[in-house]
């Protein structure tokens, strides 16, 4: 007795499904003497074909520039056009945090607005992991940029009044020096580049700051790994930061974010076409890249957005309409739209950006910490060789939450020694946005760090906790909202 | 000027620090002239190996019971051993819901307790994704079973007054026919297999109940996907089922649930090893399979229980000791104690279970909604040759929500829709436990449940949400809280 048979009653007309379903059943039955087709993993290979037959192999050949006319997918980044963004080149030796020295290096920078006659009117604005200098379109580039909205007069970072600066991060692909650039041996670093810290990313955008004559910033902006930066710029140059605005940041990745990069890095890893980082003269692991994206946008966004824009409605087929239940049956490939949508955010990044960047920003989030005692590692003292400062010692004692929004239920035991890491911070107005709905930096990340920052002695820190089903990636869609709290507290 | 200089003024013992990330930098610069190591990918080819020169191969040898000095990775699953649990073969056709049949199926099963004289006191226990029939020790098999507290005299199910019954699922690998098992033809399915559903997995549970004459549940229990099935068996044969109890289920997969096991399939499916699903006479793929688990074993637990089990500590280096600052340095592979947490949860799994048969029961949880228009659409009858019956019309008015709880904030578009469907329902006291750490199957979920049972006009419906950090493998942890809910609504 069937699905079908036993709730008949409830059904009506059934002659007609029982004819229908006599139909499906014979669809599947042919379906199933024959041998199964995969077109999802077949599409890995397509793309391999595709990557092969285009001007894929000019990538290998450092210095060549590629015709414009050329269509294929090659990466990118293979290829970055400087007449699009200023580059600064640093041609001493940067020491890193983990003890490594780069050589020299470039910053890719682009700049908004106009810089005042006393240089007194600059923010920097830092970005999350993947993205460019190009936060908003430019002469150079006219292409819309990843904070379009928020840049311009008038809005949260008003070119009418700021200088506004945003990098491609040390360490990335986007004219920044990063794993795919050339070691002064004249090979491509790959992984070979040293371990990157958050630190060692803002070293270098002072590097680019003490270049354009640049004293103090007026403030210091960024959101998801750019919030990190932000504070690390406060933390590293507390006399040089006026105001410091950290968005979906955190002050110390917690071991939930760690696992959802973790498992990203290790589906990127596991692609034998990343090769353990020496893949610039071959085929990039594009697969493992969109594979590990399908995993971010998860965490980049949240359920409840996806309920309300996909629900559980299916992908449409290849000629752009919906499937109707009697054209196609289940299949172990993607079904439903919120699958295609990941497949779509996955190719789309797949060839736009380089693995082993991805590889070591991400590690950088993973070690980012300012609780005290992480600090003191860095610097390889024991605790008990550096007791911390007095101020910081009285206000251990009791944390003492704020009034503006309930407590975290359980203080963490790391809570103290986070106020105790923040205490140079404790001068610089701090604005913290958090979002509710945000998985990847959840908003009791938030409110520790509002809490630790009050509890090492700072009078200056306003907290906004947005609400919407936006998630993580709230910061790049509500305009409305982000402008008004960031644009408040910045004027 | 570094990290370290720039902050000397807050760290004590400077010649100390300086000393020792000197050491530190000489280290890291000597790691970076030499060709980079990648222990966390060079672990995969050596499992290959490992698997390679073992008993592996045997694997394909149907019918060829391997020696028991066997000691290899073989995955266990190639050599069920029946003599660990029953088995029930049906020798019939079985009708399937998106139209194939398999022409016939073994269930197996475990059981405890002692079958009344009127074979009233049964309880079905349905299992989650990759459980088998095992859920605690048994005469046949003493080996610890994944429920094992949760069954025995005076436990939440009590084998003083109940009967109760296990089964590996329709499509596992742990005695039950799924794409592992042998078609007609002599050959493995592979993914000849047919796409399942729940409403499958139960069908089979219900023609072992026939064989063993139980005509009526005394109540069908599930967790996690066994919430699923423990729905559908009421849905399906609501004259045969005395109550229901849904822990962590749900009655319509989300988005976001599908998105986090379109991740596991698709790392799955990109692993080379899986051929399509034709692997039983080769390698089977473990580092897929590895990776999906690692995916997975993110959605079962949660964020704070990792905070206050890992925090950030670093991960144990070989031989056992937690590593020094001084002894290493960051890399590319996992450093944290989650990342370890991760791998070790991957590897044993890897082989432990069939990839074909996750991705065949990770999809029927995926085509699981008991929302009246999607119950039709499997009758392929158009919504308007099929209207709701008066009762349920009625109860599609107004969503009166429940008072034990406070409503979800917004009604989802499919509210009543759900509320029509589970009309079957109805007359069958159900209890339905949530965790509010839950990412999987999150509490609202649990909520909507609830709610669109109370709006099927339902006036038996229990519900309970546990706190905790233990997430979706709450049901498997929380002894004293599932047990006392579970107990408390059989007796």
């Amino acid at each position: 007795m069937n699905l079908i048979a036993r709730n008949s009653f409830r059904l009506r007309a059934l002659p007609y499904h029982l004819s229908s379903l006599n139909s499906m059943r014979h669809q599947a039955t042919c379906a199933t003497t024959a041998t199964p087709s995969f077109p999802c993993v077949d599409a890995h290979a397509a793309r391999e074909s595709k990557i092969l037959a285009s001007s894929f192999h000019r990538y290998s050949q450092i210095g060549t520039p590629a015709s414009s006319s050329d269509s294929g997918p090659e990466p990118p980044y293979a290829r970055p056009n400087p007449l699009s963004y200023n580059t600064y080149h640093h041609q001493y030796p940067l020491e890193l945090t983990y003890g490594s020295t780069l050589p020299s290096f470039d910053i890719a920078y682009e700049t908004w607005g106009t810089l005042s006659p006393s240089h007194d009117n600059v923010i920097l604005l830092h970005t999350g992991l993947s993205a460019s200098s190009h936060a908003a379109s430019t002469e150079l580039n006219p292409t819309e940029g990843w904070w379009e909205k928020f840049i311009g007069p008038g809005r949260a970072l008003d070119t009418n009044q700021f200088f506004i600066i945003c990098t491609n991060v040390l360490g990335g692909c986007y004219g920044s020096t990063g794993p795919s650039s050339i070691d002064p041996e004249g090979q491509r670093y790959a992984t070979r580049f040293p371990i990157l810290s958050i630190f060692d990313m803002v070293q270098a955008q002072f590097k680019l700051l003490d270049h354009l004559g640049v004293q103090k910033l007026y403030a210091s902006v960024g959101s998801s790994m750019g919030g990190m930066q932000s504070l690390a710029a406060g933390w590293l140059f507390p006399d040089r930061v006026g105001k410091i605005v950290s968005i979906s940041g955190t002050a110390r990745s917690s071991p939930g974010s760690i696992a959802m990069r973790h498992a990203q890095r290790s589906v990127l890893m596991a692609d034998p076409n990343w090769n353990n980082g020496f893949y610039y003269d071959q085929l990039p692991p594009h697969t493992g890249m969109k594979l590990a994206r399908q995993i971010a946008t998860i965490t980049y966004r949240s359920g409840p957005e996806w309920d309300q824009r996909f629900g559980r409605k299916l992908r449409e087929s290849k000629d752009g309409q919906s499937p109707s239940p009697s054209r196609r049956l289940p299949t172990l490939c993607p079904d439903f739209l919120i699958e295609s949508y990941l497949d779509h955010q996955g190719e789309q990044f797949c060839l736009k950006y380089d693995a082993n960047s991805l590889l070591y920003i991400s590690k950088a989030m993973d070690l980012f910490d300012l609780t005290l005692p992480a600090l003191q590692e860095l610097a390889m003292t024991p605790a008990t060789h550096a007791p911390p400062s007095p101020s910081t010692s009285s206000s251990r004692q009791s944390p003492v939450p704020s009034k503006s929004h309930p407590p975290p239920l359980h203080y963490a035991p790391h809570f103290p020694e986070l106020a105790a890491g923040l205490e140079p911070l404790k001068l610089i107005p701090t604005l913290v946005l958090g979002v509710q709905s945000d998985i990847l930096f959840p908003v009791e990340q938030q409110r520790e760090l509002v809490d630790a920052l009050r509890m090492a002695g700072s009078t200056q820190v306003s907290y906004f906790e947005l609400g919407g089903v936006w998630g993580h990636d709230t910061f790049l869609l509500d305009v409305l909202n982000v402008e008004g709290a960031v644009r408040g507290f910045l004027s």
